[in-house]
């Protein structure tokens, strides 16, 4: 039988009195206190669900879940709510449910070099305790003041340092998520290696919150390291960069942090804003922002100078700038991370998250850029990416952005990966945003043993519904 | 209705014959041919398999799953047979699958910075294929001339240099698996980053081939780093022993690629054998074996000098010698690798894995002598372990290993690390031999979704039945 607008709505109400009850009126948010949310940093979408739930102890995740798991009721799970995938898109008649006040720090250990958090504790602040004792948390992302540890798991966030740490999943020695009949599973192991049987952890990483709502973790610290050597360079071309990008991996002794690539078109789009004093000319093909992390001042500056000069000598370096302080550093990081200078002069931009082999990027930019002019001829390309994690992010403004626009530069910019077995997303995850575009780069296999798991964790489908996974109700 | 044995044998003899049409006669070993390998490294066991199939391509494996599951006939996976948790052992009524003719490497990538083999390939060839490539592959233990990928990969393998390059998971970008019914899933992404959809080869790492058979996998290199410096150092106590760790992780800027402990019991046991000339005299309490991987001689030698230095000033290092060429550092390693010298002075010996937190390190030991003397007054314990990664192996010899008393002493090795949260197999896995005492190190939600996982992907318990999992017939 199936169950009639109605009869939810009346079910739900009831639902939410308990809810009330069970942590305190404050706690169950409804009205404008729901719809002054934005669930899109891009779009600015208010959240629409029928009310925010904030537990304030993981037990209460528990007692939350298993709530609505008697009343079969589907929730979204909130964190930062920084995604670009409409990962936190709730529909009327679901609940959010919001980690925020799961925030704290429980515990950390410099010796082991592990912390212990709650979910909705920031990233900056993890980031800020790890700082504190002497170490480094490092993952690092944009949006570190804003988004959460449990999204940063939920989604495998990647950032700014993979090519050195790996990302989120690598970060993480262990976890507590709860599943969608309210069982927790506590993964807690402050281990760095632990093989006691199935490492049940990376179910609830990376798959966005539809097997289960992560509470806490316990995660892995780096030592710190003091001196950073960030460089910006001109090359001449494609095999010129990612020649650069092997020797500073090889000759750095694997100090390389970032080597973040920008096409030209990027480069130009940034630097001729107002905002920017372009530090090289904006002539060369290519650009890339080169960092490494090490920690005896004197050897790093000299090896890391020797290794440019190298590149220079070699003519994969047309054209180079070395910050020399950290004003200068951050000033080549703003032209890289300046995100609202590329919707500003893209608007309304469309922004992609992909990944493919290297030797292969030449070629994908070009062709995507031969699609997309073919259709939009004043169409606006920007590329830029972590090249050394195969990571490109493309933006692309053609002047609309409805939906049938959208999924026609979909078309272009996923097609052409389908060849080279690249990846529709790279970082974001897939959300609602790329999930009828799956099938690019996953195998009818794997979406079959994929939605196997979803209907094994989640039968009723209560957690995320919709996103990643297809969902369609059982028959009854 | 239950199969009798007379059916199994019948239906067996059947499937044996059905596998020889398809594989050609010579890939199916029965008799002495199968009786003669050994499937246990310590107890030399003989491998009691009805047959041993040897598929020369993955899609042949698929082709043996698929007829397998038909007849839903069990099989055991080999690979190396260099397992310690008897997870090569296979009942007379159950196949062993082996992938000693999957060992090709198919594909290196240097610029990539990945390199695509078989399950079959041992770990040496692909150590090999990358430094030709001037590269290196990072996973590296003892067994590594033996062991397989597929095996490495299955149990998620650990070694000499988890503490600077994680373990076998880090190393895994993509692989290839094929399920109980024979269904490949091929998830053989290549790139670093890549979040399009669930990240379904964890499942397959580490579960020990229970829920499916890896058969092929890309895996990431690392750049070779040209200079190692060795040193084999004696602490006063356990604290200075962690302060050393801390001090080399930190004033290494991450250079530190082992650092080996080992009791004042262990050190003894193996340097009183005639054939090591001890480095150092054995009446110190601890003793480490430290090894830093960089690629710059000279500043790496000054630094690695001046660490281990101001680790004497401190009062943390009582006595050290630092290697001068390949042959000194070869024996220092040789005490620290000499396994066969344990296993003679202790035989009959039980050789133990567990993980736990540094700081329960030196209570958990002692809590173990203690409980052992009080049973086993003449008993003999050697300890050594992975410090930095929280890895202690534990050697027991009390005279006997009948099934009583290894019960007994396990007991005595897994109780105490309940309490600590600790973790029965670090790197070992559990197989057949820890599966009894999961419970120490995971809660009963834990297994039950262990459990549940199985049952899903292998619903007929095909796959290395009774390993990890307990498995029961259905009630039919």
């Amino acid at each position: 039988m199936a169950v009639t607008s109605q009869q939810l709505s009346s079910s739900l109400a009831t639902l939410i009195e308990t809810l009330r009850e069970r942590l305190g009126a404050a706690q169950v948010l409804t009205g404008d206190d729901v719809a002054s949310r934005q669930v899109d940093w891009l779009s600015r979408a208010s959240c629409r669900a029928a009310a925010i739930v904030r537990p304030g102890t993981p037990e209460q995740v528990a007692e939350v879940l298993a709530l609505c798991h008697q009343a079969r009721q589907p929730i979204v799970t909130h964190g930062g709510l920084t995604g670009l995938v409409h990962g936190a898109e709730a529909a009327p008649d679901e609940l959010a449910l919001s980690l925020e006040r799961l925030a704290a720090i429980e515990e950390i250990d410099p010796v082991a070099g592990t912390i212990t958090v709650q979910a909705g504790a920031p990233l900056q602040k993890v980031q800020e305790a790890a700082r504190e004792v002497g170490m480094q948390f490092a993952l690092d992302l944009g949006a570190r003041g804003s988004c959460s540890i449990g999204g940063n798991i939920a989604t495998n966030a990647g950032g700014n340092r993979v090519i050195r740490y790996g990302m989120m999943r690598q970060q993480v020695l262990g976890l507590e998520a709860v599943l969608a009949d309210g069982q927790v599973i506590s993964a807690m192991s402050p281990m760095l290696k632990n093989n006691a049987g199935y490492d049940l952890k990376q179910l609830f990483i990376g798959s966005e919150g539809t097997l289960g709502v992560v509470t806490r973790a316990v995660l892995k610290l780096q030592p710190a390291l003091g001196d950073t050597r960030t460089a910006l360079v001109a090359c001449p071309d494609f095999t010129s960069m990612t020649s650069l990008l092997t020797h500073l991996r090889d000759s750095l002794g694997g100090s390389l942090a970032a080597f973040e690539a920008m096409w030209q078109n990027h480069f130009a789009l940034i630097t001729e804003q107002e905002r920017h004093q372009p530090p090289l000319d904006a002539d060369a093909p290519y650009y890339a922002l080169v960092e490494s992390l090490a920690n005896d001042e004197d050897h790093h500056r000299q090896q890391f100078e020797a290794a440019l000069e190298a590149s220079v000598e070699q003519g994969w370096v047309v054209d180079a700038v070395i910050a020399q302080s950290e004003s200068q550093r951050d000033k080549l990081w703003a032209i890289r991370d300046d995100i609202e200078g590329l919707v500003e002069a893209l608007s309304p931009i469309m922004a992609f998250d992909v990944s493919l082999p290297i030797g292969e990027m030449q070629d994908y930019v070009a062709e995507v850029q031969a699609r997309l002019e073919a259709r939009w001829p004043q169409m606006r390309l920007a590329v830029f990416g972590h090249l050394g994690d195969g990571n490109l992010h493309l933006s692309v403004g053609v002047g609309s952005d409805d939906p049938d626009t959208r999924h026609e530069v979909e078309g272009c910019l996923y097609e052409p990966l389908a060849r080279v077995k690249g990846s529709i997303s790279a970082e974001h995850g897939i959300g609602l945003e790329k999930r009828d575009w799956l099938s690019i780069s996953r195998s009818p296999e794997e979406l079959a043993l994929m939605a196997t798991l979803k209907r094994t964790l989640d039968p009723h489908g209560l957690l995320n519904r919709h996103k990643v996974v297809p969902w369609t109700a059982p028959q009854t």
